[in-house]
């Protein structure tokens, strides 16, 4: 299999040339020691490990899977080692508080390690990304006591985190959950229940494993008011953080599944485990939402990378493989055939994966921007401003850049003709790994309703036209100006019918929340396409861009002519009908 | 895993209220002893054997896989005895020549139980599908003593076919192929070489397999037009069909695929085999397109039996789910949540399966009738204009049948939530079996290559025209006539527009002719709604029909304009610049 190639290059014209991160960072006092000189050597090292470390145990850990023997959970092959390699390296603190050993660099920078990472091997950086959000979670709702404790050995690398979220019964709806957390007399509390689908809720890879778990204490108010969260370590850890009795928690089996079969999902059951209840009882789901902004936007980028690695083997493939003669007729004298790159429709696959996969680059490290504005903006109405597009922007990251990963590792599996459907050449594996990011962290039809009911509908459009105006406000070569116009106003236009109309039908915002997601993504794509082909010299995205504007960024016409189709041959059929 | 389903009545519903049948074979002397009761029987029987022998086979051959053991390829378990059940109900007949033993029943009908077969079990009928194909193919171009000892037998199940036309370097583009074909003294002649992706080039179902290979004989021209096709038994029958010696090729190992694993897809070592030609040397191409478009409906039909099973499931697990509240408002008291498939979102993701599944069940049938009137219609023009739109149809038919079939097998899944991905549910595997069908049997990029190229532009888009024509002087119900008008109309002005302009631009063909195949299914499928819904009293399809026209048609402005986008875009980098 082709090496991993680290889009290094291309991360720092998103940075610099897109995004201006020198100007950004220096208003940020946490960011201003992040120099080029710096921020280089990160993103070549984070290179370099995905690329000579992690990449080349993706397709074994696939063939091999993860491993359950009573309890006992192993992780594929050499895993052990390059997660060892992941901690030593310190990425696991890269974006950690610094006052308990974090890095704190910026979103924007991190989004970009997170897309190497996820695009070498997503199956070994499942291990890591949810001790990610659990030292989110912990440094944002835990006590002192505990955020000393957990903080610097989830950013060492030396504890990994799991969310116990989602029961057999209750997935979406974590309303329904059964799981119980009960007072114990050292005024702790003692969780009982079975979990599902539990990202390294189990493994070999460290010695200790922090679950944080959702539950309902005794008397809790019904559905999502009633759920708190509680952190529950597979070892008690004492004060000094030697790792004392093993906690009341086993794996009962590891699920077998289509894809990302080197991470280990676990079935955990608890019984009468010691939970720590974080934050206030009956504020769990509060508290996992401040995590879920980072973790939705970083599942959104395990679509980019694996589509970037799609890429990558796709068109390399495409320069290699001679098949046909090119329309125009061959220009290679003594050959039977062409490279299928010069064929028209090869293009099409090729050019559709470029315009989307850094078309995703820019719009993830975007989001990672306006994540970083939220937090440490020095003008109140700079975060506040922020933090509003962070709510709108979120859903959208996470589904449309999973559903365009799909569609991309869809093509480059495509390009590669049968050869794309046999395992040994990798390539539909990332297609088996990438269909779980349109599913987990909020199906994309969640992420949909979320941006529809809470994030245009509740303001009434406000924040959606307060994005348009600043996208009106960039300035765009003026090839794109047209085009860019039209669909700022066709976005604008079916965001304002949304709001007039919902009020008057229910069933309005769920049938058309799926289109509108990928409308909102299509035009800002275009923006991000927009502005990087104005960047002084850039022939490449120029290209990409005239591509995105010609074949792509029409897909809205349809998209708004659906939403506008509006509920009723959706509502019309009873339930038994189906 | 939930039984197959057999859709019986909506076959009959196709097949009586659509089409007419009885009118149209009533003038087909062939076919009137097919009346009602006698097709009704054969519609139960084959649902029957497809739920209770086929579908429960399956999963577990997915999970089992086929076995390869020093040349020795093994079928999972149950596949002998399920394969033997089909042979014996005649089932592998049903298309076949009466002369020899077949039942010569109208491809309309063998259409709908292909699709009974493909979506009960892809993995078993692999096995057979390619004894159609190939008897089809000996019953045109063989000579009547081959006839005679080949076709009884595949008739009958006893042995089966194989087509080995792919080798490693040479896919799409066949005119590159290295294996030779030397003449013996005895007037037939020896084949070597190596062929891969050989679907059911061995196993242990039957006792004899019978390959059709494509050589080269000596002095042949270059490219296509230098390939002889041969006949090459793994035992050599007597004239009396008695086996006799090993033939000289064996399969050197079987592939590790995506999905269709209990399909055994060999790669085939001939080694001075013995092979008899078939037709004219130098004409193995034309041979192998008789069989084709018969071949490419039915892989479209895999799509569409796969994708109404990912439906079966998909629907009735949202009746059972529940998770959540209805826009509406619940109306189930005493509950803590509703039933999915009360949400909006679910509901677009089930009726767009209704929609292109029914749409393409009546699309796969009504190319069936035209195949029936090309080659069985009394009258010599009835049979020229079937025959054109055959041509026309059949890449439609292939490409646009297996997208939607991923599409909705995808959309089948998302309605499981997390579960879809998980092996055990079984709907994941559905995603996966139903994928190769966009690759085989001619790439759906090459088939859409074919319907620009050969199909639309090389008369000028007069059969379009032709079909064009048909479509406006059916009645459909007036509620669509407006939508209809305008899709037909666009339809046909980007035909005109892409005639007129490919002269000029010899890339545009292949830059526009995957969008055009869409907007061709599209607008083909919108003919099909219309037509069903005003079939008096269908409730049910005025329901999808409703749907269809809000939602999925209005894909067409999109393809539209991307198309209109022409090829510059895709053309102006470099090959060295992907």
């Amino acid at each position: 299999m082709l090496p991993y190639m680290p889009p290094g290059n291309d991360i720092e014209f998103v940075l610099y040339d897109l995004f201006d991160a020198e100007t950004e960072w220096a208003q940020i006092p946490a960011f201003d020691s992040f120099d080029r000189d710096t921020v280089r050597a990160i993103v070549t090292e984070c290179g370099k490990l995905a690329r000579d470390v992690m990449a080349p145990l993706s397709q074994s850990s696939d063939e091999e899977g993860a491993h359950w023997n009573d309890g006992v959970v192993t992780a594929p092959e050499g895993f052990k080692d390059a997660y060892a390699a992941l901690a030593a390296g310190g990425w696991l603190g890269v974006s950690g508080n610094p006052e308990f050993g974090g890095q704190g660099l910026p979103k924007m920078l991190t989004a970009s390690l997170e897309e190497m990472f996820w695009g070498a091997n997503t199956n070994l950086w499942l291990y890591a990304t949810l001790t990610v959000g659990a030292a989110i979670c912990v440094d944002a709702h835990a006590d002192e006591d505990t955020r000393r404790l957990y903080l610097p050995k989830f950013y060492s690398g030396e504890w990994t985190g799991a969310m116990a979220l989602t029961e057999a019964h209750a997935g979406t709806d974590l309303g329904l959950i059964r799981t119980r957390a009960t007072p114990r007399s050292d005024g702790h509390y003692s969780i009982t229940g079975t979990k599902i689908f539990i990202t390294s809720g189990e493994h070999d890879l460290v010695k200790n494993i922090v679950h944080l778990v959702l539950a309902k204490v005794p008397d809790a108010p019904a559905g999502s008011r009633g759920i708190s969260l509680f952190l529950v370590p597979k070892y008690i850890p004492g004060d000094d953080g030697l790792l004392g009795e093993r906690n009341g928690f086993e794996s009962a089996s590891i699920e077998h599944k289509m894809g990302i079969k080197g991470s280990a999902t676990s079935v955990i059951n608890y019984g009468d485990a010691i939970g720590y209840l974080i934050g206030e009882p009956n504020q769990g789901l509060a508290c996992m939402f401040t995590m879920m902004n980072y973790e939705r936007l970083s599942v959104g980028i395990q679509g980019l990378g694996l589509a970037e690695r799609a890429y990558q083997m796709s068109s390399s493939y495409a320069k290699e493989r001679v098949q046909g003669r090119v329309p125009e007729g061959s220009r290679v004298a003594n050959t039977d055939a062409d490279a299928i790159v010069g064929h028209p429709d090869v293009r099409r696959m090729l050019l559709t994966q470029r315009a989307y996969n850094e078309g995703g680059r820019a719009f993830s490290m975007y989001v990672g921007l306006q994540l970083d504005r939220a937090k440490y903006a020095p003008i109140e109405a700079v975060r506040e401003k922020a933090s509003g597009f962070v709510d709108l922007l979120t859903p959208v990251a996470k589904a449309f850049i999973t559903d365009r990963g799909l569609e991309c590792t869809l093509l480059g599996q495509q390009v590669f003709g049968g050869h794309g459907y046999i395992r040994e050449w990798g390539v539909e594996q990332l297609v088996r790994d990438v269909r779980i990011a349109q599913i987990y962290e909020g199906a994309n039809g969640i992420q949909a309703l979320d941006l529809v009911l809470r994030k245009v509908l509740r303001d009434g459009g406000a924040t959606v036209g307060e994005l348009i105006d600043d996208i009106r406000q960039t300035e765009v070569p003026e090839r794109y100006t047209a085009a860019m116009d039209e669909a700022l106003n066709a976005w604008q236009e079916v965001t304002r019918w949304l709001c007039d109309s919902a009020p008057s039908d229910s069933n309005l915002p769920g049938a058309a929340s799926v289109d509108y997601l990928d409308v909102t993504g299509h035009v800002l794509y275009a923006w991000m396409w927009a502005r990087m082909a104005g960047v002084s010299g850039s022939t490449d995205k120029r290209y990409v861009a005239d591509y995105y504007f010609a074949k792509l960024l029409p897909r809205y016409y349809s998209l708004v002519a659906s939403i506008r189709g509006g509920s009723a041959s959706l509502m019309e059929p009873s339930s038994d009908w189906f």
